[in-house]
């Protein structure tokens, strides 16, 4: 593997070459290795952003990364597996919800997560504001969980992809995170790495979102579903609204309670309807067609799955979730249709009230965030509550409503377009 | 300076903005004290080398740069002072004979000079061939010399530009050497730190420069004359040919004989014609039109200031110089006339011999190097010596060779088309 060097493979790309197979394979295990510094990765991954890949390059540079680490295979499973990847949004708790009824209808879902950084919240923060609830599996209890229940949350392993943890954490300080194909590569290495047998990927779009135009999202997703066709995962992507948030609550435990909302058959419209499509892609990826997910909440049999699931982790699904000691309400200053509500201002005034990290490592507020209290088109009357602003630090509330200012706007009702909630499916 | 961040710096070179004064400062003070880390410098270095620097940017990086470390200043010394940089070559000895040339026609010559690496040789490893002779003087030693003998060639401080030559390092190893903006900053910032009245650059062009083609060397040379002048620095450049290596020989020892003979009022002709034209330039950059240099080396005042500098830095102008212990000798196959002699090819076998370094801090041989017995246009004869090759180590004869193969071609008078020396000045 000595036959390249990290000036050669740098000045290649720089100068608009495509990489060999060999130079990705080499720069890759070299950089994981440590022979090949921060400074020529962060260089390269400077080259790769400003003069692209082409999807050959995109699908060795993802392989190369799952080659650094260890791969897990659930072909032994007695069900098919599908798996889901949302590339984050504000209110986006659909993963607590969802994993459990597609185990309901017969499929089984190995949701590997990760923890939240900046305004979009983690799945296993989340579901850590459940008494007792453990992120960490081993391997075998992760096996065993999702044979017996059809359903897995649980932290990844460092194990998966490690080139790929290696560069994340570069691209956050080098300015280099915005390049579709390595962001394309860093989610499905770690998909693919995962051993799911299919994969439905919801990829926000709007300014709650990474990728806020529709022209940007459609290309990460056919970059995703192009490198997952190419690995053997049957891959289908959805494109959803991220413009406002989902739901009516983006927090931990307030998501939490939302699910759970959800799983008993009720819950905001926007969040079951969107759970419901995203389980009816993964059965179909599964190859599973004779089951209705709808059916499986209003029968109950997900919330079944769902109490079984954070019971094998340790936690208690009847035990009241965490209340944040301080609240402030927000009420509307006038009456009308609620036109517009902006899903970053909601998820930054969530992320300043402590239910979010600014560096990876720090804990969060299992009580803080924020609830609304209409969604737009929804009428609201002068004086009603809008939003409730939640935390256990009250010098929080400051920054928060900040954050919220010019986010939302009351008007008349002829004013109000509504925005689908499904952009588009790439499959 | 706080009011910055260097994802922000980055990320505006790498969307395609003008990086504002303030951001300039801030990073290059920041990377030089450690806050911005290498990784970082890196990416931003290859945003610059791909998107670019207009006039003000490079005029401000350059500054932020001087800015970084101690400033000398000529302006007590009794005579005007000129300096002249070479962004490198094959051969090129020029700075030994004209700095005691232009000494001696009455302009001071502070002559801040590095090693070698890769194919070109050092001024200082060439000095340093000779027996007993310093390269490290203190600032109060440099500043008696230039004002007793009029010139001084030594090792630049640690003190001048600092950020400069961290950033140098890290372009080095990230491939991103490349960049006009960054080559002219750090040429420059090191030039206008050092306290010259006026200088003149020596761009060369051709297979054995840096920069291989016209339009490149004329960007480079265009972007760091304006960079002086903005500096209140007069300067000027000449663009002169690489294509074909100066005089006839490239190593160390061997180079300072044939300045020497230069000297002496003999040696290459080329290298006459360039070290003259040069002087010229300086004296006229220094308000001296009333010396013809020509004369100063005719009538062995240039060879009185050189032997006086020797001695200074406590050489031995009368020393033997060290010779290779091993020579191998390279004759003409068939009669006719050298119609090429490629610049990088002799560069690669004099390195090879080990008259340069692959690495910073390694040794040189003082005695190896390649001399070739014809120029370009020369009448060779078959059997006769065309190339004597010289090293301490023979097991580096094969590789040397090797370097050589190709380089070089024997035709008829015909085929011969001559380069002309000098292509072109800006001002």
């Amino acid at each position: 593997m000595s036959q390249h060097d990290a000036v050669e493979v740098i000045t290649a790309k720089r100068d608009g070459h495509q990489l060999s197979d060999s130079q990705i394979d080499w720069v890759i295990d070299a950089y994981t290795r440590g022979d090949v510094a921060h400074e020529q990765m962060s260089a390269l991954a400077m080259a790769i952003l400003l003069n692209g890949m082409d999807r050959r390059e995109i699908a060795r540079w993802t392989a190369a990364m799952i080659a650094s680490g260890e791969r897990m295979d659930f072909s032994t499973l007695s069900r098919p597996t599908a798996d889901k990847h949302s590339t984050g949004g504000v209110g986006d708790k659909i993963t607590l919800p969802l994993a459990p009824l597609v185990a309901a209808c017969g499929v089984a879902v190995p949701q590997l997560s990760g923890r939240g950084l900046g305004h979009t919240g983690g799945t296993l923060d989340k579901l850590e504001s459940i008494p007792g609830w453990r992120a960490t599996l081993s391997n075998k209890e992760m096996f065993d969980q999702l044979e017996e229940l059809g359903a897995v949350i649980c932290a990844a392993g460092d194990g998966l992809a490690p080139a790929d943890k290696k560069l994340y954490a570069l691209r956050d300080v080098t300015g280099t995170v915005e390049a579709i194909p390595l962001i394309a590569s860093s989610i499905m290495s770690k998909k693919i790495a995962e051993g799911t047998g299919s994969l439905v990927l919801d990829v926000k779009v709007g300014t709650g979102a990474f990728m806020k135009d529709l022209d940007r999202a459609r290309e990460l997703a056919t970059t995703m579903v192009g490198l997952g066709k190419d690995a053997g995962v049957n891959t289908v992507a959805l494109l959803t609204d991220m413009s406002t948030p989902l739901g009516l609550t983006a927090g931990n435990a307030i998501e939490v309670a939302e699910s759970v909302e959800v799983l008993a058959g009720g819950g905001p419209a926007d969040v079951v309807e969107l759970t419901v499509a995203l389980a009816r892609e993964m059965l179909a990826g599964a190859g599973v067609t004779d089951v209705d997910p709808a059916d499986k909440l209003a029968d109950g049999s997900a919330m079944d799955v769902w109490r079984r699931m954070v019971r094998a982790q340790d936690g208690d699904p009847d035990a009241t979730l965490p209340v944040a000691k301080e609240s402030h309400v927000v009420t509307a200053p006038t009456t009308g249709t609620l036109t517009r509500l902006d899903a970053m201002a909601v998820g930054m005034a969530a992320w300043r009230l402590g239910a979010g990290r600014a560096k990876q490592g720090e804990a969060v507020q299992a009580g803080a965030g924020v609830v609304w209290h209409a969604r737009p088109g929804d009428e609201v009357t002068a004086g009603a509550p809008l939003f409730t602003l939640l935390t256990d630090t009250p010098e929080r509330f400051d920054r928060a409503l900040a954050s919220l200012e010019g986010g939302w706007e009351i008007g008349a009702a002829a004013d109000f377009a509504a925005t689908p909630l499904i952009h588009d499916r790439i499959s």
